[in-house]
């Protein structure tokens, strides 16, 4: 099966997406749609993903598909070599992986990318910072971090759902939260530090994908690095362009 | 299999739900949670959705699940009387309903609970109407309603990706336009009027899930009726106590 990956490493669902081919030995040619010079509203991407975001995939040159929950589960079941733990064939164990990430739309992406756009990233995309939003969609994060600590997280397994593997939810909401990086440190440790529990299942789900797992978020992390830079220039009564 | 549902027939997932079992010869017990009066909120319901939403299900008095996607996927692949086309074993098939389900909670399910909430049914759960969120609401879910119509049911298809049967899909998506007969006529009138292949498919659906897709749908098509009664009393300088 040839494999193509339409993605932006820093878009969070991109990372799940390439992380997860690369832990399980799945080959595939990694095409990169850069959002921030807008590349996902081209005529040619949107042949390609009509929903103009990214990730998508080909495959054989003809079916494509998107929505990264959905592309996860594809590939977890269409590669053979993929182990079971990552969408499992019992139908009870899949139904509660399937669960979490229907639960993780509506709640916990819902209020990350409400922060992220509305305190960091909205001007990269044309749209202003809006402090109203960007407080209602803490609100959301920050339940939505409870809620996984209290119940997703519930019991003594490394991971959601009491497993002692990684599944495909793992990868997932793990990439959403991490995507939390970019922001103000401040902004940072008011969100997550009140949830250890959570930041140690980052760090196991970090542990089960090396090197993959930091060797595709580097963009991620140079991107914080820039952006640390130019609030403490804006501080120090710099520019962004020193 | 023993399977309970945790339901409110005024709650379009819980409908689609509802429908799906009655037209798959599932049997099951339907417990009533009556949203209005916060039966959600209860501590009894919180032991079986922590996160106080219908519709959940009990499988042999023990195994738990949320998420109407996550358990319509489950009995479809859980009870072998189901017919393939609802949820095919068809990889490639069922990644693209899969795409669908995903879609539509961050589109059209967002969209129309946004208006739904904002002109008409949030006081009913203690929150006030509010124009300006409805009008953003609106706006999402025409263009999903558009989205739709454009893509999804591109092609000669009765039902959504060029199919001849109904899916999962079809069954969540159209349980969610549904709920928008609960609107002020003339709000109805302005989203659904120009998308006329969406209505074609609406009713496509309900025909080929009758005679359940009526009588599920009875307690809400009951509601618009008092809504309607009361919003003319109110026109009229009546009161809704009338």
């Amino acid at each position: 099966m040839m494999l193509k990956l339409f993605v932006d490493r820093m878009s969070q669902p991109s990372r799940a997406l390439l992380i997860f081919c690369k832990v399980n030995g799945i080959d595939f040619e990694e095409v990169t749609i850069e959002l921030f010079k807008r590349h996902h509203l081209s005529p040619e991407y949107e042949a390609i993903n009509p929903m103009k975001q990214v990730p998508a995939i080909e495959v054989d040159g003809e079916f494509k598909l998107f929505e990264s929950h959905a592309i996860l589960r594809f590939l977890a079941c269409a590669f053979p070599g993929v182990a079971d733990h990552w969408y499992p064939a019992d139908l009870f164990k899949r139904a509660q992986i399937d669960s979490v990430l229907d639960w993780h739309h509506s709640n916990l992406r819902r209020g990350s990318v409400g922060v992220l756009l509305n305190t960091t990233f909205g001007p990269a995309f044309g749209l202003p910072l809006n402090p109203q939003a960007a407080a209602e969609a803490e609100k959301t994060l920050s339940s939505s971090l409870a809620r996984i600590e209290s119940f997703w997280l519930k019991g003594d397994g490394k991971f959601l759902l009491g497993s002692s593997e990684p599944s495909i939810a793992d990868l997932s909401l793990v990439c959403e939260i991490m995507e939390l990086e970019a922001l103000d440190e401040k902004l940072h440790e008011r969100i997550l530090g009140p949830h250890e529990k959570v930041r140690k299942w980052v760090d196991n789900t970090r542990n089960a994908t090396q090197p993959h797992f930091d060797e595709i978020h580097a963009v991620l992390f140079q991107a914080k690095e820039r952006l640390k830079k130019s609030r403490s220039n804006e501080g120090s009564g710099g520019t962004n362009t020193n």
